[in-house]
């Protein structure tokens, strides 16, 4: 007998007394400013998603899954740690999110997801997008991660703007985005710490991302491993590669999310292929909203309202699905989960230990394998280092609003409230009928808030 | 051999030639009001609907799909006649939809979807609401239906308004809408042509249509039959029935939408249950978009823009679901289609007749039953007797808009265009950098307007 066998054999013997479980393989797929109604399953009227359509099938959709921040960097690090931003440092109400020249990153001291499951035994793998620091001590491969290919920000920075000037005044105004070449942009391509070069093909990021996805799968299959796929798409500049092209009637933005649903079934496959799918639990989630400053280049929020880099619901709530064969319940879950959530979740599945003292993670494989009641209540909204809004159980309590890249904050002497179960796209102000309500979330803010302690600000440090 | 038998033995022969198709059993489902994002397969985020998932899922979800108008009698004129209300005199810009107090109603030329199957030998049967006409010349039993359960008009018509104010008066404005008795309205439940009672129990609506519809179903199983099932719902003031109070965390509005849902999965395991699923044609669909004056009592569009009454998307799309085991190709349709169409289908489909000189009907069996494109290339946008807006492919052209029950109309001198595949909410004006597509829906029209002949208005005769 094969040592895997009887371990498979041990471990389907401890699940059914439904004590232990074997760890399982993690593969996180994670997405760039894709909207909560970029799927044909949460009800885009054109995209084509079949593969995550059918992911939603056998696994479990989320239609209240929240990132820990509107942008890029503070949610990656909610993902990474399973704590708010505000705790670590990596949010900031100026820099919204780590630039080319910023000096810092995700501390040391941060435990991540990796250095969690690699504690566990696991082989841990990056491929995509990071950006939570691009200094050598910041990289995904000293945050526990065994190996990692990809780029460190997003892919519109490090713009040769004089170029891009130049295209523009030739064009039209905005031609480096309507027809993006990937020489506009500097962005490096790196494998572990070394630049592997600058200004890579983006039309074939997501092609080879999958594809370098797929080797780390087959490369250990053999033990438990944690992937953490991090699509550079669909964030502007849009590239999609020549199988693609013109393939959907959504343009170029559909092209895109057509591309990553192929790469999305192509893992699913690649796992189904080689015998671990049910042994693998995957999650598909995006980093924040939509950006719908790019109009039709950007994605839409569904009835959500709002879209990256606001607290309006489009741009937190995301689409999100989780997919285990045979121990995820199939379904369509409504409570309240979040990124935020992954780090408990993963650390109660795994055995792990969670060893932060102050943490903003809830366990919820008991949702996750049973069904149960999502033991996330309520969700605390940033933009930058400020609390805007703070949701428990239906209702969402906004005291500031800003719209995502507007300068159109309000303070809301008297908050506006929502109820989300009946009113999803926010419209309906029900404060004056509620001040039960209000004054309870006040209360879960301040005691919230009470938990704060000063940090280094991570995103302005020169 | 039974007859039946040796029919349908016959029927699968020339089905396998692709010549003749037997005729199947048709079941139109029309729910009033309900957004095209009131579906959890559409994307709604808390709304519980797995019997319309699992038939999306089987059978053919079209993303596009269009009522006639985008208020209540003329939309239903539409559908029973394959033909614009223009056409037919069941619209005005004035009165919007019949009220109890019309003389009006469909002309008797106008040749309906019921008498069209009745030639056919279908038996026809009717339950729900049918607003086209409460006079008995008008009634669904003088248009081709063998028989008719429902209320001639909608549940919130004949009010008793001095009861209502009183009510209102103690509890406070709107409660007529919040809480809801029966009694505050006057509407008829009709059999044929008799009055059965007024005031009916409007919590048993939703309940007692579906029992009325599967008896229906099971007496008529041995011949084809076309059934044409109204609900009232969720049209306001909302009822359900005691056993789906407080189901939904979505309010009353979603306990409605359950039991529809549960309605629609009566219907379709009767179906299976009697063994004529794979005969019977099912189109599941809305009379207009959601109600949005009655916030969280109405629905919503999804990533759609408006809702009832108004031309914007919101109030014509709808939430649209073909299905028919085994003869159906299973998927997501984008191409456009509309009730309209419904009659040259169900024409083609059955080898009935179209009598009528002008129609504005196109058959999309190919589409249903082969994946063929569909035959609809445009769809026109009336608000009463005027054309507000054109779509021409994945183009829309609006020449006036307004909000649907607003005082904020406006007429464009330059017209707003909006590419719908790559903008479902109609949010980017895109005329200026494309004056071809905008000439050539001119053109499309002023060829449809010359088509159009001055006819009785039905709705403001006295």
């Amino acid at each position: 007998m094969r040592k895997s066998t009887l371990i498979s054999l041990v471990s389907l013997v401890i699940c059914s007394c439904g004590l232990v479980r074997a760890e399982p393989n993690i593969v996180i797929i994670f997405t760039d400013d894709m909207g909560y109604g970029d799927m044909s399953c949460n009800g885009h009227p054109t995209l084509r998603t079949p593969n995550l359509d059918r992911m939603a099938t056998e696994g479990q959709k989320w239609t209240s899954f929240y990132v820990a921040a509107c942008v890029c960097t503070p949610s990656r690090a909610g993902l990474m740690t399973g704590r708010l931003p505000v705790r670590s440092g990596m949010c900031s109400s100026k820099r919204r999110v780590l630039f080319p020249d910023s000096k810092g990153g995700l501390p040391a001291k941060e435990h991540t997801l990796a250095e969690m499951l690699k504690s566990r035994g696991y082989a841990t793998g990056m491929v995509g997008k990071w950006h939570l620091g691009h200094l050598p001590q910041y990289l995904p491969t000293n945050n526990g991660f065994d190996s990692w290919y990809g780029i460190p920000y997003s892919n519109d920075m490090d713009a040769d703007h004089e170029r891009i000037k130049e295209v523009n005044a030739t064009n039209g105004r905005g031609d480096h985005w309507q027809n993006p070449r990937s020489e506009y942009w500097n962005v490096p391509l790196m494998e572990g710490e070394k630049i592997l070069m600058r200004s890579p093909d983006q039309e074939l990021l997501t092609k080879t991302y999958t594809e370098r996805s797929i080797e780390f799968i087959r490369a250990n299959k053999q033990r438990p491993f944690f992937l953490y796929l991090a699509h550079s798409m669909p964030h502007v500049p849009l590239f999609r590669s020549e199988k693609f092209k013109n393939r959907s009637t959504a343009g170029i933005y559909g092209d895109v999310i057509e591309e990553i649903d192929w790469s999305v079934g192509e893992v699913l496959k690649t796992l189904r292929d080689e015998g671990i799918a049910d042994n693998t639990l995957v999650l598909f989630t995006s980093d924040n909203g939509p950006w719908t400053r790019f109009k039709t280049l950007g994605g839409i929020a569904g009835p959500l309202r709002g879209g990256k880099g606001s607290t309006w619901e489009g741009g937190m709530r995301e689409p999100t699905i989780f997919w285990w064969p045979g121990s995820i319940k199939p379904g369509i879950v409504h409570d309240l989960g979040s990124t935020l959530d992954i780090k408990a979740t993963l650390a109660s599945l795994t055995g792990a230990e969670l060893i932060e003292e102050q943490r903003d993670s809830y366990d919820l494989s008991a949702t996750l394998l049973h069904g149960a009641p999502s033991p996330r209540k309520e969700m605390f909204f940033y933009r930058g280092v400020e609390l805007f809004a703070v949701r428990h159980g239906s209702y969402k309590l906004h005291y500031s609003t800003q719209s995502g890249y507007k300068n159109d904050r309000v303070d809301y002497e008297k908050p506006l409230l929502y109820n989300l179960d009946m009113d999803p796209g926010e419209n309906y102000d029900i404060a004056d009928e509620n001040p039960e309500i209000i004054a309870d979330i006040n209360r879960i803010r301040d005691a919230h808030q009470a938990t704060l302690k000063p940090v280094e600000n991570q995103l302005e440090k020169k």
